[in-house]
């Protein structure tokens, strides 16, 4: 296992990969989400592309036309080029339909979006579900155009297609099974929604090299609310009997606070183990209510769905000034650091969930643990600080609580009980069960 | 409905009932509380004005014989006439047996009641079930009675007859009911205990006014304690079996404070209602306990009984320093504000009540509502805001939660949820079911 | 019943106990121990010294051999005498070997121990299941002591033999057991451990004197660990049987603080009267947890042995400087008005625990107490102060919930609601259940 201390080298690792994903323009469709798709299914053990025909359904939804943009720019007065498309993929509204014309300074203004608030930003503005055309700009760039005639152009169109997702199985012992799900249909941002990905194709090309796996672990690559409502038409019953507990990668690459998002039931194996590892690494964590959500989990815990999903984030979405504009990058927002260390916390988490046996004791009352030799032979006022912690598993292992469950009672982090596991049951003063969910 | 804008006019409307009823020689029996029903009686849609005979067993307790007063008063050694009833019906200790006698200063003394610490105040006294005679008087006016010889002349008694209280049933389109309970037996107070039936008086014309009920409504304006023992003597199979809620009005007129007082239960819907519109229109109100209590929910709520009753307040009886005192008017304690307050507060129960039945979303996942014309068809951060309280109440939809239990989960009043309703109902995405208690 | 103004006087009593047992050089068998233990019997009404041969199953444990002392000393290079057992029963380390041999200053060194911290203190060392020897001191002398040579002489062995413990069982009327533990292994030391078998000696002389008990009594006076083990290894399936509540006495010699550790599963009978208890005598006690725990609570709460047992201290051992050193003594730590505290406390838990019935209203709604001459006849406003205990009590009564249920939700102590039963039922307005558990 890669040691904790190694934050900065493989959040590295994750900041490089985010960097060459970057420019791809990608949407709910189209080839920047296919190249982008494949990209992250290289670093992984198996990966399922998966397309989804357009006019299909999706739970309530209807999938749209695939989505395809060669070039787009306006022209100033002056001849200049502003709002290109190949320069920052935010310029365009997501979706617009294709346009070539010559409009005044005032006609323009409606398909222009800027936020007064942020002069400096370009905002990220999508029409998915109407037909309509626009262009992003900085507030500062707005305010300077001058009079005059423009020409916008836009070489894009829509059209029968696909959505695209991504799906990667890496089995386990039992087929209980957990879901991470991640979404990759924003272009160039970072937090909210490069760091999502990143994260979650390192954290798979880790749990696929764990020596041993107790559960299943499904990762999903989706455009967002389309492509989870598209993976559940289809995965819903199987999801329903074996996911025992899921996960909302977002915005997880930036240092400036944590926060946990609950499911809807509010007290899944997922939610314990949110709370459980962030009250140990990351104590004062934020607690966002399920009313604060936007995003997949609006799906996965659906009445009916019902799946045990939360999340864990650092900045999470709506409530960063950067969040949904030009301004979340690579640079100012999401460092390696803030990776790496989300890379951690979730390798915790993974930890919590495949260490989360029943442990029962063997023997009736404290065990004799120093004919054992497990116990310090002299007595005096201090000598038994050491062997608390097995102490207090056994005397918890009552064959009707979790290890998670007992750690909770203990006080201790669930990573401090695990190793205790094997020595207790090789003195014999300890048995192992699965957990009947 | 009337607006609540209203607040004053409402309230001016109610505080004028009050003054109209002050005079009147209320007690728990007797001509001043039926002409006290009479008068209530004629503002509601229907009133049964019912009597019980005196001997009769009203649970554990028995109707005692009917009191009636004709003049009181004591005449001072100088020839004053002082503690006249006709000019403060407060002066008469309650169910005094009749006296004409010339008593010196001190013989007088062990029949007089004055408050030493509120030397103004003249205190309400009564002795229902031991028979003797009495006279309350402010302590200043004691302190200055000179020696000498005074006669004290009360034309009272008491005989067989009855006790008297109101009931009025609102029928709705469902038998289960809401108990709405109040008392009128007190003389010349304003807080305690006009407000209440002058504030139940104005809900039972607004409910009945109401273009559709779903519940029924039953008013009842009784003698405190005997009066609500009476009325269950005869109703308390019928009761559990129909009432779902139910509240006691008392001390609803002053401006001064907001608290709640549970049922025995302590969850009950009663409770759960209370707190939300509390919670919403009273921020911070004050929480008091069972032990609290002191009125006819003692009864509703007793073992064996255990009717969902709670009560809200403005100042609550015991806690304010007019209390049971002549100091407790129309004039500083009691005032339109308050009592229309307490009526728009009511009006928002009443609704709560009326609109909490099981909605249940009829489809999976979180609804494409864009296609229904229900969501902004442009995304950008911050757009989605107006229609929080829709996706919110669609998420929490699962068919096994009220609509008040939602609102709480998910922290807005049901009042700005259950207007989404209809429109989700049209689209197919909503159904609505009745709530099985 | 002992008046609890008579704290002092019945804390000297107990004190003077300690100090006659003070000199006796218990450990977890021998002569010591079972002196202690006949010394204590002879103030119960019954007592059985039990002996459990060495080499027993006590659980998971194995009763060790007997271990005797005569004499242990050291002499210094200068001739004196230092380290004496006959002075101070520390000096010795608990189970030493014996030894007669010559060392020098470096070879003494690794059988000495001391406490550089509390330089003035000789700490309590034990090697109960590890043969060797030592001696403790304080490290004043220690680092005083001059190079040259040592001799050590400790007269002492280890044989076949048995271990010690004692049982009383007071009678009540039910088979339902409280079962009172202590233990009596620690020499010379006086919150840990002369404070809890004193008290408990006490305990049980006032319990047996008791002119009724509902409830059987069962008094425990163990070595600890190995002793409770062997108790329970005999006793077990009995005493899951029938004990519905225990307490481990321990640390109650103090008048530095009050605490509350809990039972493995945290709400049995025995916490709520603890907590109960405390929460009305000593408000702002301090609650520890089970993973604080560090005695015979390990063996009685173990899974599949469950016993309701907690504890309530003075100040617990661990956390307080004097724990498990000379200083633990009767002048500065242990003082005749903490153990007289003790008591009064304990007698409050006894008290709760004899009164604990369930009552039941046998009339529907609040009863007219008026009438009987319960309630005051007069009705102004306080009047009913005096009343509120009887009217909360008979407000909760609904057969459902035991007195200290009730006592908790009104929030009065049960011993000012106990009075309440006889007045009541003599009235036939309440019957007293036994509780089924």
């Amino acid at each position: 296992m890669r040691e904790f201390g190694d934050i900065e080298s493989v959040g590295r690792e994750m900041h490089d990969f985010a960097r060459e994903l970057w420019p791809l323009p990608r949407s709910i469709s189209g080839e920047g989400l296919r190249t982008t798709l494949r990209a992250i299914g290289e670093r992984l053990p198996s990966f399922d592309l998966v397309e989804v025909a357009s006019g299909s359904r999706a739970l309530d939804w209807i999938v749209p036309d695939e989505w395809w943009v060669r070039e787009a720019w306006i022209e100033t007065p002056d001849g200049r080029r502003i709002c290109d498309f190949a320069t920052c993929n935010l310029h365009l509204v997501g979706y617009s339909t294709g346009v070539d014309a010559v409009l005044s300074r005032e006609q323009l203004e409606a398909h222009l979006h800027s936020l007064p608030a942020q002069p400096d930003a370009i905002p990220y503005v999508t029409s998915y579900y109407e037909r309509r055309w626009g262009f992003c700009l900085s507030h500062r760039e707005r305010e300077s155009l001058p009079p005059g005639q423009y020409r916008v152009h836009i070489d894009a169109g829509h059209g029968p297609g696909s959505i695209s997702y991504g799906e990667c199985l890496i089995p386990g012992e039992s087929e209980a099974e957990v879901l991470l799900s991640t979404y990759c249909c924003h272009p160039s941002m970072a937090n909210n929604e490069l760091s999502g990905p990143v994260l979650l194709a390192q954290l798979g090309a880790w749990i696929a090299a764990l020596p041993r796996r107790r559960l299943s672990w499904r990762l999903l690559f989706v455009p967002e609310m389309i492509g989870s409502a598209a993976w559940l038409e289809r995965n819903r019953a199987r999801a329903q009997a074996h996911v025992v507990a899921g996960f909302n990668l977002s915005c997880v690459g930036d240092e400036r606070a944590w926060g946990y998002l609950p499911s809807r039931a509010g007290n899944t194996l997922a939610d314990r183990v949110a709370r459980h590892v962030l009250g140990h690494l990351a104590p004062g964590f934020r607690s966002w209510r399920w009313i604060d959500r936007g995003s997949d989990e609006s799906h996965y815990c659906a009445p009916g769905i019902d799946l045990p999903v939360a999340s864990v984030f650092r900045s999470k979405y709506g409530s960063y000034p950067e969040y949904h504009t030009s301004l979340d990058d690579l640079e100012h927002v999401v460092t390696p650091r803030g990776l790496g260390e989300s890379f951690a916390a979730f390798q915790r988490i993974v930890e919590a969930l495949e260490a989360d046996v029943v442990p029962k004791t063997l023997v009736l009352g404290e065990p004799q643990l120093g004919r054992r030799g497990l116990y310090p032979s002299l007595s005096m006022k201090g000598s038994t600080a050491g062997v608390r912690p097995m102490l207090d598993l056994l005397s918890e292992a009552d064959g009707a609580r979790s290890l998670l469950e007992i750690a909770d009672r203990i006080g201790r982090p669930v990573w401090q009980l695990a190793p205790c596991l094997d020595p207790l049951r090789a003195h014999g003063l300890l048995s192992v069960e699965e957990l009947h969910r």
